[in-house]
């Protein structure tokens, strides 16, 4: 990565000006230029607490000056963009998302949702249009759990319930805390450490994120926007151990076999049935087993394996879901244990509540889609986001989901731009108000 | 490994003489000499054509001399056992089994066979017995796979049939191939080459081989010993790979994934399903997935993984009842990628056909173990054995198991020498014929 390029640059770029371009333009020139500085050998790396990080924060701060925002620093030392007569206001709408990216990362992953709250700015200023009540837009820092193993970290700092584990834990490279790592940046540790919040939740009336969907629904619906439900939390077991015992696999008859594959295959299937149950319910599920694996030191084409690891991640919008799963999966568990003579392991699981979107703002947004000549459409996040914090800390959160092919967390995210601009119209048409 | 002691200090030792220690006495004797220097690192390591079972043969010939009986090496240089007056047989019983093991294996799969046809012409030349036809014991070379790849192929070479290709693969260890070890051994290569038996098959009457049981039956049924019925032939697919298409675990709704993971549990669960209808039918049959992984460079606890490898073992002493394995695998392939949207790519079938003994002579074997008093008891060979190559080429054979604990091919075979004396009586009261 080359980061001997200044931010200076940039503010210079924009000197030469694009206050002439659309919204669209501008958000593409932002996307590329940012990518442009945090190319890595594939996509883009901009790491959480990082000087690239900044850099990026540096950069859009140069644009939102040169389009006559205000720009502030947090004391998480995360940008803070509004109009001018908003810069003091007590009781705003909050706009953002986070600016870092995983490693080898898409482009637009949190990102968007920053731009997009700075189009709205724009588009403001540009119109001279006020909104309905004062509008920040916040640029986030580290949300990617990529590079510490916390994730949310910004916002849950801002909020004042970043764990003090999670301050301790070290980054992937360099081996140097997270404490450490803010505390370089200027970040006010002391109160971080003290859980105290670094503003004033009660001042944020409410926070809406946009941002790529990480899913196919959008493009299998051939929609470019959303509003989202709830964001799913989830159940998570790392590794599941299925204990058997080895034996040669054509001398053991059935009868005597303790075969660790098939019980993990009997269990797999009987939660898959269960998930297609709890669906036809009308209750919303996703299941996966996203690892398994043999000992690739022992196992052999001819021999019934000791033991077989693999991991299950569970999510939902509902806790009650996510409850009866869990007992499920007991329930399973032991009654395939006891059929085929095999012991299950789990490590210790791994819960994220379920975060519900504030059901006045998600009628307000499919409210505004309409008027911007959208089909209403709204859909469960089944990725955690920022507003996950916001919402579980009592702040009233939506999110916006723009359609996106690939997935997130990889170079091929393709999120197109006039889809981003799909989703800004509905933000921007919900910060206006509907007219009286 | 110490390879520099030579088979005269074995001589030694004999010459010291055990000829009045008792048959049990004898076999334990030769397990712990041949044992000590072919120890490896753990267990035992006797590797297919080498200078170490060329010293197992010459320790095994300077017993055999020292017993009073005579000795020969076969166009294979297997050695060859007999009793004075049958040197010259030209139509015998064979007795025998390998001498090689498999790396870090255990001291009993193979020379068991070897040393229980040793005991049985020592006591007959002990008691002045004459069998009912004259007996030769083979102690052949290599069996084992582990060492070149192929199986089976001393027994092979001696009828003519091993193949080309065979002889051409490497070794694991020195990349030489195996023709050129042979070769380096005096093996008749020419003959074996033009696939011309080393012996005239026509001048075996039948063949016996012992060996110990690689699975838990007799230990669970508290019997030392038993008669083989067959030797289970088997479809072998090292790598099934099924296909899906990555996504992220909580953003794809279930109707639009293509788990290749649950995809391959509906399938392992569909066989195992079928397996136990099979056994109902009272077919024989074992199904086993050995190996199964998704790509640890890709795969994570939160992403729906692209793919998954596993291995299938389908084996049967039914050659009907595997042609029906096959097809069923086949429908509920096509069932499962059909409704889950996946694919499976097959590595190419490994085909080895079922061998059923003698049934003359597991009947004359199941007479003379009630003459020996114990309960006469018949069950599948799970593994392949020398013993069919003999059956598939026409020559009457049949097997005995020994009861031994920790299957084989590990340094934790348990084979106790009282088990092994009770199947070496059924095969001496075998020898002798029923009293007239």
């Amino acid at each position: 990565m080359n980061t001997s390029r200044s931010a200076t640059t940039a503010t210079t770029a924009f000197s030469n000006s694009h206050r002439d371009r659309s919204d669209a333009d501008l958000a593409a020139l932002l996307f590329a230029e940012i990518a442009a500085f945090s190319a890595d050998s594939a996509g883009v790396s901009r790491p959480a607490f990082s000087d690239m990080e900044t850099r990026t924060l540096k950069y859009l701060e140069a644009f939102a000056l040169e389009q006559g925002l205000k720009v502030a620093y947090d004391a998480g030392q995360n940008a803070v963009f509004s109009l001018p007569q908003d810069a003091g206001a007590k009781d705003y709408v909050l706009v953002g998302s986070h600016v870092d990216s995983v490693p080898n990362g898409g482009n637009f992953d949190g990102l968007a949702g920053v731009i997009a709250g700075l189009i709205c700015l724009v588009r403001a200023k540009r119109n001279a249009v006020r909104f309905s009540r004062p509008v920040k837009v916040i640029a986030m820092r580290g949300e990617e759990s990529a590079w510490f193993g916390p994730c949310y970290i910004a916002s849950k700092a801002l909020l004042g319930i970043l764990g003090t584990d999670e301050l301790q834990s070290k980054h992937k490279d360099d081996g140097k805390d997270l404490d450490a790592h803010m505390d370089a940046l200027g970040i006010d540790m002391k109160r971080v450490r003290e859980k105290t919040p670094l503003l004033d939740p009660a001042s944020i009336h409410a926070y809406i994120e946009l941002h790529i969907e990480q899913g196919p629904l959008l493009v299998e619906k051939d929609l470019p926007a959303a509003v989202v439900s709830g964001i799913r939390g989830n159940i998570r077991y790392r590794k599941i151990r299925c204990i058997g015992e080895a034996g040669h696999s054509g001398a053991v008859p059935r009868a005597y076999r303790k075969d660790p594959v098939l019980a993990m295959a009997d269990l797999l299937t009987r939660l898959d049935e269960s998930w297609l149950t709890i669906l036809q319910k009308g209750e919303d599920l996703v299941l996966t087993c996203g690892m398994v694996a043999t000992d690739p030191a022992k196992h052999a084409l001819t021999r019934i394996p000791d033991l077989v690891d693999f991991s299950i991640d569970i999510r939902s919008q509902s806790a009650e879901a996510l409850d009866e799963m869990r007992e499920l999966l007991r329930q399973e568990i032991d009654t395939v244990a006891r059929e085929r003579k095999v012991r299950f392991e789990l490590d210790a699981e791994i819960y994220t509540p379920p975060a519900l979107c504030d059901a006045a703002m998600v009628a307000d947004l499919s409210a505004a889609m309409s008027r911007v000549d959208q089909e209403p459409f709204v859909m469960p996040s089944g990725g955690g986001h920022d507003a996950a914090v916001f919402a579980n800390e009592g702040i009233a959160s939506a999110m916006i989901f723009v359609r996106n092919r690939n997935g997130s967390h990889n170079p091929q995210e393709a999120m197109e731009i006039s889809d981003l601009m799909a989703g800004t119209d509905i933000i921007y048409e919900y910060l206006k108000g509907p007219s009286t």
